[in-house]
């Protein structure tokens, strides 16, 4: 038997997250600690010391990547004068709403303007691009910010799911053609597919929103939903065509080959980094704790001493052993806290650590390591000389194998409906529905708040990759169809 | 005869960095593009792309290394409710009137409460502390932040030597007892000397700030003045002893071994990234622009083809092979464009990349490569073989050599002073002045202010690393002198 000492209460979590995912969502942030929600604003959370570390790895893959694209980085400031903001009508319609503005500072009190906390920087930025592009040679210009924003969120926040200031990154290209634009818009969908599903394991599908559904002042919104497994979809990143909208406004214009001046065609790229973070957290997550991808995991092994009276040292010599041979190449850490083992054992499958090393005196007399993998619980039992090799494979495929089991069959979850009563019980029972509609143009929005009031789901739009237009007329105007979209609900 | 092309007008500094540094750090930063002051904010500039990259490293570095003395990351809110301020009182007197305020918020107008714009964290993050820290099992509590604050600073902006917003990390501790706490503030202090002399080859001093000079709310203050080689100092990262003054008010308390519950003792300490980027840049570059420590340089290696009628093939081949036998291991672009080779010196040399490679026809045939290193100009032609072990050798030394001509003699910029006349002799000489002083309590305030007002310089405190007390009477007053100072003119 395991020595015990002050055996506390267990404090896993205590609702299943098959039947209430919000109760389950709430208990996995607060035991694994991943945010406070006790931060005495509305909707502002402090990011604990657990997701921020995972948040960085984040950031750090995905600027990587974003520079491998040719990407550059650049810091603006947090704030945008008023007059910025009123230069795009679309733009500001869309966030004036949302903004948070510093109207006072120190004692000269009121400032001569209102400064805005930006909600997202096509405003301040392109202002600055106006005065840095000159030539068709300075095209393509690919930069992208690592910021928060901050946004006066009307709807219920959730820590990282939905909160008012957050943390993401943004792209932000010019071309000289609105080919390349295209191009980016397809770079930019095709990033999120490595990033969210290769590298953080939830599976998304990409929809051209609707009209209604765009970003202020785009021409047309290519948004990730993910997929969370209830029925319900999440957005996650989206791409922005943007065209000339903003770079007319703005005066970004170039000297084209012809010698011609030409307003340049843009793009925008929005991933939410600390939105994504929550997003995984819940899709991966099960009743146990936090499942994390290899490399996102704050520490990857947990070496557990088996620690029997009489046997201490043994045990305690073994692990620092192993944790000496593993700490070069992985985040390793022995727990020898005066905790029991049971509840080492429940705290870090909590904090969803990768691998679990048990060591035993009958283990050490053995020459033989135990090895549990969080994801799937399977546990080896390996000679010592085997450890690195072991430990090499297990981290070379982990991601892989919480990946094969997160990708859900997109097709399983959809419901193809041609009556709205379909509709109505296919959404009540958590599927996606698939039906003919009008359109995604803005003379199709009656129809869209139609589908909110009666079906409960909101138009997500037309699938990215599919081409197909099986559905003779629209689900709700019983006009001739013009498209194929889905409804779901949405967090 | 290297290939002319289209000669533009050379974009090299025109101002000398000795007779008017002011003058020339503008230049730097404009044309090396480092920040970009046209932003419509008043002292709110954007960092562009080079500076941001070498930032990027420099807070890499420096949380290694936080994280190495077993500091662990948190992310706050950049918003404080005006309630939290109002809790220390010295706290509150000594930031208000350098606060910006969020004061309204969307469509729904004003808000309840005005929000601070946060110039530094203790009274966000110390309420959270209250209710994270119960046990001396979680002491010390070892946290920092990274992100940027704002300060509505009244003095005139200078790009990343002072700005209304910039960017730092905070680091936030908290221990069981005042030794404990006084442990920390060395250790802080050891820090700043292995990031900013060790790493980014700038000279510095610590010093004990006099009580009118303090962080607001502290018990004593410990500030490092860089050396700016003019007789001017510049303040960087400081750390404060902050005692029980905040555990008290926030209500940081934990139980101790002997089970009575007890105040915390707190240190603080307060890189500021951007600015030490600043004091960088100032201090290292010269008339041709920038010098780097190699490890932040965005591009360590620049290779220049010397392009000449009829071998362009042969040239641009073997350019490609040397950035492809290099590209792995360090930071290497070729400068392929059409500008002439002397314009891609002086660009290559303005931007402070460290090694310039040339290669010719001529250099071909013989199997030789010319290397220039920026920081000393020293040219060397080496056989192509020996290509790797000799860059490996200039990229371990380049930051060593930096540091070695930069690390200049504190000693030799001193004047030891016992009157009034001489004090302000050796201020116009560009000296910094050593002097008996009464004190620096706040009973030698009006002391202080004379040698403001009379002298031209500031009280930067008593030497850290000094304990002799030469002088018999203060400077000022006549009073028998309790300690000797050290007086600058400062940025």
């Amino acid at each position: 038997m395991a020595k015990k000492k002050k055996e506390i209460p267990l404090t896993g979590i205590t609702v299943s997250k098959e039947e209430d995912f919000s109760a389950w969502y709430t208990e996995l942030i607060n035991k694994a600690e991943l945010a406070d929600i006790r931060y005495n604003i509305k909707g502002f959370v402090v990011y604990r010391e657990w997701a921020t570390i995972t948040i960085k790895i984040m950031y750090a893959k995905y600027e990587e990547l974003m520079e491998k694209n040719g990407h550059l980085p650049l810091t603006m400031p947090s704030l945008i004068p008023e007059s910025n903001f009123l230069l795009e009508a679309e733009h500001v319609e869309g966030f004036a709403p949302e903004v948070f503005w510093v109207t006072e500072a120190g004692s000269s009190g009121k400032l001569s303007e209102r400064l805005a906390l930006r909600p997202t920087s096509e405003t301040a930025l392109y202002k600055m691009y106006s005065l840095w592009i000159r030539s068709y040679k300075d095209l393509p210009f690919k930069r992208y910010l690592s910021c928060q924003i901050w946004r006066y969120e009307g709807k219920m926040t959730r820590p990282f799911f939905r909160a008012r200031e957050f943390h993401w990154i943004e792209g932000h290209d010019v071309f000289s053609t609105m080919e390349g634009a295209l191009i980016q818009v397809k770079e930019d969908m095709e990033v999120t597919y490595q990033m969210l599903q290769d590298e953080f394991g939830i599976p998304i599908i990409f929809f051209e929103r609707p009209q209604w559904d765009k970003f202020p002042g785009a021409i047309s919104t290519y948004a990730a939903d993910a997929l969370m497994g209830s029925g319900k979809v999440l957005q996650l990143p989206s791409t922005h065509l943007l065209g000339q909208n903003f770079s007319k406004p703005f005066n970004v214009k170039f000297i084209d080959r012809d010698g011609e001046e030409k307003y340049g065609y843009q793009t925008c790229y929005g991933p939410a980094i600390s939105r994504i973070y929550g997003a995984m957290i819940a899709y991966l997550g099960d009743d146990r704790g936090l499942i994390l991808p290899f490399d996102l995991a704050p520490i990857q092994i947990i070496i557990i001493p088996i620690i029997y009276k009489g046997k201490e040292e043994i045990v305690i010599k073994k692990a620092k052993e192993i944790y000496n041979h593993l700490k070069d190449k992985f985040k390793v850490k022995i727990d020898d806290s005066d905790e029991s083992v049971g509840n080492k054992f429940y705290f870090w499958e909590l904090k969803g650590v990768p691998i679990r090393i048990e060591i035993g005196p009958k283990d050490i007399e053995k020459g033989e390591i135990i090895l549990i993998k969080r994801h799937d619980d399977k546990k080896s039992t390996i000679k010592e000389a085997e450890l690195e090799s072991k430990i090499d494979k297990i981290a070379a495929n982990y991601t892989k194998e919480i990946k094969e089991k997160s990708l859900i069959d997109f097709e399983s979850q959809v419901e193809c409906v041609y009556e709205k009563d379909a509709a109505i019980e296919a959404i009540n029972n958590g599927k996606i529905v698939c039906c003919g509609f009008c359109s995604i143009d803005m003379d199709a929005y009656q129809c869209a708040e139609l589908v909110e009031k009666e079906i409960g789901g909101f138009v997500r739009g037309k699938r990215v990759d599919e081409e197909k237009h099986e559905f003779a007329t629209c689900l709700i105007c019983g006009k001739p169809a013009s498209c194929t979209v889905y409804i779901a609900k949405s967090y």
